[in-house]
Parts: C-alpha cells; structure tokens; sequence
C-alpha cells in the first residue's frame, strides 16, 4: 500500500475545500443590488450575522464555513439547504469585509413583508437615506427600542447591501422593513389617525413636547433632509436642540443619532421611565 | 500674431492645474497614521469640513480647489498657506472620498490640547474604539451637546484618520480630542471627584439613575467592550435598557448611539428639560 504524506494529502483534499471561480464571481455581484434581484440572492458575512439568519426565517441558500464553525455550531446546520467546508483564507478570498470571519452564507431575497394590519407604537419613515452604515445603524437601533416596523423610501439604500446587514448586526433578520412611497403609507395610516412627526431646524423641542404612544416620525436624506413633498405632510415638526453654548458649532447630528435620540425620547415617555429627582 | 484656440490653450494651462505626482502620492500616505506623524499632516476634505478648517485655528498648508470654490470663499483664504487653483478632476484624482467635492486641504497636525485645568461638565472616555464612522461620529455628537473635551484611550482610532474628520463633519476643530491612558486620566480628576461610570450589561439603569451634572462616562471597544483595568476603576455601572419585548432580541446597540443616547440622558437631566405630561 502506498502511503501519503501530509503535504500530498493537503494537495488532494484542497480542490474540495475552495470556493470555485464561478461562485467568487456570484459572491462578488451580491454587493450591488441589480445582481441581487437578478439572482433572488443576498449575502450575509460575520459569525454572528450568518448564526442570527441561521436561526431566523431566512433561507439559507449555500453556507460555506471552515471546520471549527461547522463544529461549534451543528445544531443550526440544518437551516441551510447547502452547506461547503472550507478555509478561513478561501472564505477570505470571497469575503467583502475588511476582516473576514469563519463563514459566509448566501441566502434567498425575501419578500417585501406586508403592512402591519393593525399598526400601533413608533414607527420611522427615512426619506431617501443613502449611507448604509447609518441604515444599519437604523435597524439595530429600532429592534433595540422593540419596534416591529421600518419605513422607508424606495430612495433608500437597500437593506440587502452587505453594508447595511453588516451594521444592522443581524437586526434586519427581526425589524419588518418597508420600501414603499411615503403617500401610500400615509394613506394607509391615516385610517389609524396616527400623527406624522418629522425633525426640522425649525420644529419645536423634542424634550419639552408631549409625545404621543402612537407616531410615524419621519427623517430626511443625510445632505438634503426631507422632501418638500413629504415635509407638506407632516402635521408636527420636531427638533432635537443642540446644547453648545459656544457660537460655532455642530449644524446637525448623524442621522442614525439622530434617530436613536427619536426612538430614546418617544419611548422613554412611552414607557413613563422618567427621572424623578 | 498667432492666434491660439480653445483646445490648444487647454493644453497649455494644464501642467498648472495639475496636482503632481509626489503630492498626489502624499495625500494618499496621510490615510496611514505612520506618515501623518512622519509629514506633522493630516487631510481634510469636502467643501464643508474645509471650511470649518480654515475658520478654526488648524493651520492649513496648503488647499486645492476649484476656481468656484476659490471665488465664493476667498475671505477664508487667507487663512491657508499656500492656494493652488485645480480642477473637479484632479481633486478627484486626489480624493480618498468616493464622491469629491471641490476642494482638498493638507493641514499641519495639531499638537495634543491640554487637560482641563478646572474640568466641569459630562466627559466621554472611549476605551479602544476602532470603527472611524464611530468615532467621528461620537465627536460630532460631543459638540452638539456642548462637550468641549473627548478622552480617548491610546488603542482608539485617530482621530486624524481622513474618515475620522469625514464623519466628524468638522466638530473635530472644535471638541478637544486628548488621547490618554484611562490612569493619567483617572489619577488627573481623583483631585476633582468626578464620578466615574461606564456602560455594562448589568449596570444600573440608565432612565431612572439619579445623574450627576459632572461626570465622566467610559464606553467600550465595539467587540470586547471596556478593558478590566478599566472597568475595574468604574464605580458607577449604567446600563441603557432595552424596550424590545421579543424573546430575539439585538443584543446591544451602536457605539455612537449608545454614546449619543448617554449624553442626551445626562445632558437633558442637567439642563433639566423634562416632560411635564
């Protein structure tokens, strides 16, 4: 019998292991969102990203993982349709993140999720944000505050961009997000009689108004704000006042700050959590 | 006399407009901290940022920018040290931004601002944050809510990283930005006893603390939060809570948001702007 050293071995096993030319090439595309239409696909990098889709509704088309993460994480195997052993530096070759981790999945688009039905609590129209970190950052922010939906324009960077799974950190796998024209949502809301906010320089102070349970708070694009011919729908304008003394100052805050400082105030007084000395 | 056309007297004022190639090769080192050091540089960009540059006391080597940008700022210009006129097109060969503006600035590194000699107010001590959208961004923060000092330990980005100063949208002019271990700093305001509080996942909730009008509050590296001998040093644990009622849950929130969702609680307990409904 012949025998194989362990350099002959790796030899032979390696063809197995890498992912092919053709797959890099399908990987690569996913960062724009023509190719992830035409292919029905999205991508999902990060241990922790990859094991959320894992255990949500998403499917999981071709998971390909290094042996130490198919090890550890055996019981959400079964969620993938496909799963390919493979190493840290073929997944590195694939991956679009600055620093790649132990998988990388490619998952089925899913469809638009449908209008809440009975809509109640906060919600958040953005109105044409285009960074997807600040998306992400949005959709982290929403499911740390509990609310189900996210409004946006069909202006918006798209959920699916791998930037903006990568910021949301797995959170987009639980908010509802919406891509819809802010007058049918608006039409559809104003069944609920739900009031419509949204931030202005000129709005009035976010911390001495009397915010309502129920609201769609709408925020504008990062340069331009919010569309006049959305602004013309909003009944009640807000600002968040800056606290600088100083004559020059900040013009504005980030806008996924800025939403995190909406979804603090709107629910904190929801929620009566009020400091009482 | 000869007469000159369009096209050959295009060619001829070029090589002017030009950005040559050493300059152009430096603007691209001063992405790495190791050249900044080495030139005493560091890059700012985007109309805006610029001009918050060249009103702030930040001495400006030398700025390239379009003949539009020149002609509708020249009050400012005599604050840089050297003006070269260019085109969108240079700039743009220039730029480490995927959309460049009209003007680039190569500015001379500040030295390090000084401590406080009489530190009041809310201070952030960031222990190792590495993302430079996050630390921009909390800069930027820092300012809208009038903090006019942000302590970083040695671990966190720089602050003269070009997407630093991007995110940062010109608040770095303004904030004064000291990088210190967390022990110089600690030992320096023992003599002023200001509390120390960090944000833990089993802290004190945040909402219903009795907040304190000075204090300094330290958040940790996105991945592996506060260092122990920090944190060790924390009397004051905080926690901001979350609302979501899901059994899946985010498990913890943004840096920047939670940066900007702390000074917000501490900042409008102190100026004691409240909800009366």
């Amino acid at each position: 019998m012949e025998t194989v050293n362990l350099e002959q071995l790796l030899y032979i096993i390696q063809p197995f292991l890498m992912i092919g030319k053709n797959k890099l090439k399908l990987i690569n595309s996913l960062a724009q969102k023509k190719y992830r239409l035409k292919e029905q696909s999205f991508l999902a990098e990060g241990d922790k990203i990859v094991l959320e889709v894992l255990e949500s509704e998403i499917k999981v088309k071709e998971l390909f993982a290094t042996p130490d993460f198919i090890s550890a994480n055996k019981k959400y195997l079964h969620n993938a349709a496909l799963v390919f052993e493979t190493t840290a530096a073929e997944i590195k070759k694939a991956s679009l993140l600055k620093q790649p981790q132990n998988c990388l999945a490619i998952c089925q688009l899913p469809s638009q999720p449908k209008l809440p039905s009975n809509p109640e609590g906060i919600f958040l129209f953005l109105d044409g944000i285009q960074d997807p970190g600040n998306l992400g950052t949005i959709i982290r922010t929403c499911d740390w505050f509990g609310m189900d939906y996210l409004f946006c324009s069909p202006g918006t960077a798209d959920v699916f961009n791998p930037k903006v799974i990568q910021a949301s950190m797995g959170s987009f796998t639980r908010v509802k997000i919406i891509y819809t024209p802010f007058d049918a949502l608006s039409a559809y809301l104003q069944k609920t009689e739900i009031p419509v906010y949204g931030t202005f320089l000129e709005g009035k102070n976010i911390y001495t108004e009397n915010l309502p349970d129920y609201a769609l708070i709408v925020l504008g694009n990062e340069g331009r704000g919010i569309r006049k011919e959305v602004s013309d729908q909003i009944s009640f304008p807000l600002n968040i006042p800056s606290f600088s003394q100083a004559e020059k100052k900040a013009e504005s805050l980030n806008v996924a700050v800025s939403a995190a400082i909406i979804c603090n105030e709107f629910t904190r007084k929801k929620f009566a959590i009020r400091n009482e000395n």
